[in-house]
């Protein structure tokens, strides 16, 4: 029961130093949050209130079932890039029904991620290869960034992807109105230097590094209130300011997901890929912070997290989330000790949701552009590019052409290729194994490379070394390889395969043994297995291969070389039982 | 120049015994196609002489470019399938425009085919895993044979799927016509009997061997004449007996695929898979009579052969064809001893196309549906299912799928699940790979099992070995486990992994290594690489790797082992330079 709902098990030893703890952190994760959810709820396309919901109900449900003590969830930047993709498929942007699929979307993938967890298939999320995260995380800043430029320039502009994106902006570029230019780009200048200045800065003017700190977090609230008086102030609004605008003071609603098939079938696809790329995103936030204090992360229990909150923003208004970069080590290093503080951090957002909403109706969008601007760069990372072209060529073909197709033609067919490249890539890469041609090491039993060894070979017996596990996507390359050594040595009674780096032997190679060995015994050649491990033996046992090998299988090589060797030429009575020569043991 | 163009090579030394021997063998495979390639026009829904012409010019073609002495190409039972199921999605069958669309597939697979040979992509090929293969052709039988039942009995009947097909059978099963059933069924038991007992009749009828063997194989031609000549004499055609009916008496016409962008591009995936099909099913054959002469197969070779027949195919009126295993296996064991055997045999075809057609007019559909199914019911093996229940469930799962899919729900999307359920199920073996905590057997430099062996083990040093390369499916997986692992003991200050298993680690499992490093050293451990495989420290060395790990790299586990121990356990000094530790020689 504990395994499943873990605040039972931290819950029973909490106490009042935990829970000091755990409400500074609230505090200063709350004040964090509330421009960050607005501003994600504009990128996803969405109310403003909608990323307030979304992250109160699932922070909550996110601390009864995760493992992890820091994590913060809600909206994050790239998920809610997938939201907006997927949603502005199926609806208008700003319409009711636009909102109902955010929720539709929000509860299938609240679905998928528990399933993934009660049928334990988190390993489904391994497709998500690293360099496709890192080239699509770098590849999905770019076009956020990109699609809020237009609410810089105070301008409206269309489109998914790069070009479309660019041409629409050039086209209205004439459009731009300079005041809410200046105020988002003042907004974004701003912020870049509060990264990294705001927190010494605060330290010279003699405040302490702790609360400086504290004033650096604060910074994009700071620009949230100084915009927002200031569009108020001198009525910016008749000045062609775009703003948010009429926001409803309230908490959560009870809403419903619309479940009916085709929006269900044209959203659970992009349902999909947001769990497993939210899931990868998250588990990797969960297991850095976990690791500092040797706490552990059951994969499987955050799928069952994270679906939960999934669900829980489906139910209440919000939109798909998970579980969030900045905000966890924010969470973090604030001193969260238990998933309480996240606890009270929904309850500082309630609090917002039916407080400052009256305010945020002068809070410019441009504003919540320079925030959402500023937050993505930091993801924009282009030494993976580099990094993967000195390491592995194949892996930079994964990363550019999942960067490319993302930017190029959009982020569910960019992440989709890049999973398809890396598994092509993977295939491929074992799909040659190495092999080698073995002899006998003069006067010991060890056998090694021809190629790179001075050792004894005989002219009737030909032994190849594989090293690699068999399976179908190298089976018929080591039966192409084997009919070409053979083709080639017209002398040709044995031919050996030495097995001692295979861990597997699947069906499709299984086959090509078959027929490797009936091809061979059809111009008068035997075929031999040597140094066979166990659990692959077990398996060709089971199905009798042992019986139908023309040859013997040998637990030595040494042996294997010893017996054909002792064996008059012209004998052709050969022992067909050669399951008496192995010793499973 | 002759590695492309195999016929310049086997011309030059042609004499007149093997022209002898060609000739034979093409006379008995005439004679033996004429009735096939009727058929199989019939299965694609094509009329029949497009099945003749699929098998004048793209034998010819094969017989320049192609590598296999024996191998005939022409059309086959799946790939028909697989045409008349792709046009059927395109065109009405017995349109011109289907029969346009018919050139357009194998002008399309003809390309692809040959893009794949120039780009040596044959390995693309290997994505089909055996058990699949199997498992498709065994539901494609079955497909196939009950698509021909209305031919049977007379009787109109659609679908793709053996439900729709069933259901559409019983539907119209009242207007059966019992003349065409009686037909039909006789046929079939005369073909059934001829497979396996027309040869033993005509030798203990006191015929020598040879021509006992050459009578069986002229079976479906005698059960074409004799219904064809029934027909005619009793004019059954009037008594509702369905017919072929007319067909132009000429050689190959000239004719040009429809390539509009529409077309081309819903067909082409249904190229891509009859390509990949066909030259699987074609490839296999060629190895298995080429091993009887320890002969050379050059798959990549083989993919121009087969690109080139069905191009010859495209612009002669046509569909696409590949190299038939019951043919190619005739052609084979009627001595045929070069490809020249192919040339008479297109030359026997295109006589029979310009002489044989005004008789076939009179031919009754029944008599080609039951030499349809008594060829496809032979390719219907359920001996893969059990045969893989034993060897391996993963195997048996993706046999099953492939079988119910296809089956239920057609025939492109039975193949693409059985691939995407091999690669799955692939991914999912090796992302848990074998790992074991080791220790040192007492007084030696052996490292075991723990759980196995008696072996010294000591609480502030954790040695994991993994048996399986590192790459992205596995990556997360190593990471949990070293973590878990971590997590349970709070004295260590040091993690190895001993690596002499992994063959390779991608960019993902280096990402997942360097994740480990840091996340260990948050919790004070230093994380150390023992046995590392040259190729695989060349390129951790590429990238610095070695730099940035908190420990060392050794050359040897024991080596590892004596270092860690002698270190004083306070002293925090501990050399960075951990390069200097491994020599890569």
């Amino acid at each position: 029961m504990h395994k499943y709902i873990p605040i039972l098990d931290w819950g029973r030893r909490y106490n009042t130093m935990a829970l000091s703890n755990d409400l500074v952190a609230a505090l200063i994760v709350t004040i964090m949050l509330i421009p960050q959810s607005l501003a994600y709820a504009l990128l996803a396309g969405l109310p403003p209130e909608a990323g307030l919901y979304a992250s109160i109900l699932p922070i909550i449900l996110y601390a009864i079932f995760g493992t992890s003590r820091a994590l913060a969830v809600g909206p994050v930047a790239v998920v809610s890039l997938l939201t907006a993709t997927a949603i502005g498929n199926v609806a208008q942007a700003g319409t009711a029904g636009y909102a109902i699929a955010a929720l539709t979307l929000a509860f299938l993938s609240g679905s998928f991620l528990v399933l993934m967890g009660v049928l334990r298939l988190g390993f489904l999320a391994n497709f998500l290869s690293h360099p496709v995260i890192a080239g699509f995380i770098t590849a999905s800043g770019i076009l956020i960034a990109t699609s809020q430029i237009k609410h810089i320039l105070g301008i409206s502009a269309e489109g998914h992807t790069l070009p479309e994106v660019f041409l629409s902006l050039f086209h209205n570029l004439s459009q731009a109105n300079m005041l809410t230019a200046s105020i988002g780009i003042a907004v974004m200048a701003f912020l870049f230097w509060v990264r990294k200045g705001a927190k010494p800065f605060l330290i010279r003017l003699g405040l302490p590094a702790r609360l400086s700190d504290f004033g650096a977090k604060a910074g994009p609230v700071l620009a949230v209130f100084v915009s927002t008086l200031a569009v108020f102030g001198f009525d910016l609004i008749s000045k062609g300011v775009a703003v948010v605008g009429e926001v409803p003071q309230s908490l959560p609603p009870l809403t419903m997901p619309d479940l009916s098939p085709e929006l269900v079938s044209s959203l659970l696809v992009p349902a999909i890929l947001i769990s497993v790329i939210g899931f990868v995103e998250s588990i990797s936030v969960a297991q850095t912070l976990a690791a500092r204090k040797r706490q552990r992360i059951d994969p499987d229990q955050e799928l069952i997290g994270l679906g939960a909150a999934n669900l829980g923003a489906a139910f209440t208004g919000g939109f798909p989330v998970t579980g969030g970069f900045s905000r966890s080590v924010v969470n973090y290093d604030a001193g969260a000790e238990t998933p309480a503080a996240g606890i009270f951090t929904a309850i500082g957002l309630a609090v917002a949701a039916v407080t400052i909403t009256p305010i945020i109706f002068f809070l410019p969008k441009a504003t919540l552009a320079a925030t959402i601007i500023v937050a993505v760069l930091s993801l924009v990372d282009f030494s993976i590019l580099s990094k993967t072209w000195n390491y592995s060529k194949a892996d930079f073909a994964a990363v550019s052409i999942t960067m490319l197709v993302t930017l190029t033609l959009g982020v569910e067919i960019g992440v989709t290729s890049g999973v398809a490249v890396s598994i092509l890539v993977h295939l491929y890469k074992t799909s040659r194994p190495h092999m080698a041609i073995v002899g006998q090491v003069p006067n010991s039993e060890h056998f090694r490379n021809i190629l790179r060894h001075d050792v004894e070979t005989h002219s009737d017996i030909l032994t190849l070394r594989v090293d690699e596990s068999l399976y179908f996507a190298n089976a018929r390359y080591l039966e192409d390889q084997l009919y070409d050594l053979a083709a080639q040595r017209p002398n040709l009674k044995h031919v050996i395969l030495m097995c001692p780096a295979v861990n597997a032997i699947d069906m499709s190679a299984l086959h090509s043994l078959e027929e490797i060995n009936e091809r061979l015994a059809l111009s008068g050649i035997k075929f031999h297995l040597s140094e066979v491990k166990g659990p692959v033996m077990d398996r060709l046992l089971n199905v009798d291969f042992p019986k139908h090998i023309s040859g013997k299988i040998y637990l030595s090589q040494h042996q294997a070389i010893t017996d054909l060797n002792r064996e008059p030429k012209s004998d052709q009575t050969f022992s067909r039982r050669a399951s008496d020569q192995y010793d499973p043991a």
